[in-house]
């Protein structure tokens, strides 16, 4: 996970999480290492990054808009959403996004 | 720069900038610090969120894609691209991609 994601050719969707956390864990490291996980096995993943300092940032990228709305209603997921807004959370802001174009330089 | 981006209702675009660094500073700091400070001053320019742990992720937020353009040829980011790409990182992606909608809990 802690590496650049290896995406296909564009057009696809990413899905930018940003958010800060408040204090203490409160069961946060191991649920998200378990969404990490359960993202990855649903259908049109194609890859996450993520990176906390100060500010999070998660993005997950998808095949479709509709990969993006079975994982957003994925009843584990839910219930992380739920417990997210209640107690992990203190900001943040989802953006859903078309990837239209993309390059770089990354390792084989 | 440590927190998430005020920006307006969607439609508006994001660039997803995810790096993997070289070791040791050779003026990465001073560039970085300096890019955002530029960035900034851009016309079309809505905001900016940056982490770095392992990958570093760098989302910068803009009114529409010729303000893109516009930045990615401006003459000292220029140069601090020829430099990232010699020196400063083993690894990097550049996704533009248009933010869709967006939601959130954010602090006034």
């Amino acid at each position: 996970m802690s590496g650049i994601a290896k995406t296909p050719n564009p057009p696809y969707y990413a899905v930018i999480f940003s958010s800060v956390r408040t204090d203490g864990d409160h069961g946060y490291g191991a649920m998200a290492d378990r969404m990490v996980e359960l993202a990855a096995q649903q259908e049109g993943f194609l890859g996450i990054e993520s990176a906390r300092e100060g500010v999070g940032i998660t993005v997950s990228y998808w095949a479709s808009e509709e990969a993006i709305r079975n994982w957003k209603q994925n009843a584990e997921h839910l219930e992380a959403q739920r417990l997210g807004h209640k107690t992990w959370y203190s900001e943040f802001e989802v953006r859903v996004a078309k990837v239209e174009r993309a390059y770089g330089v990354t390792q084989a």
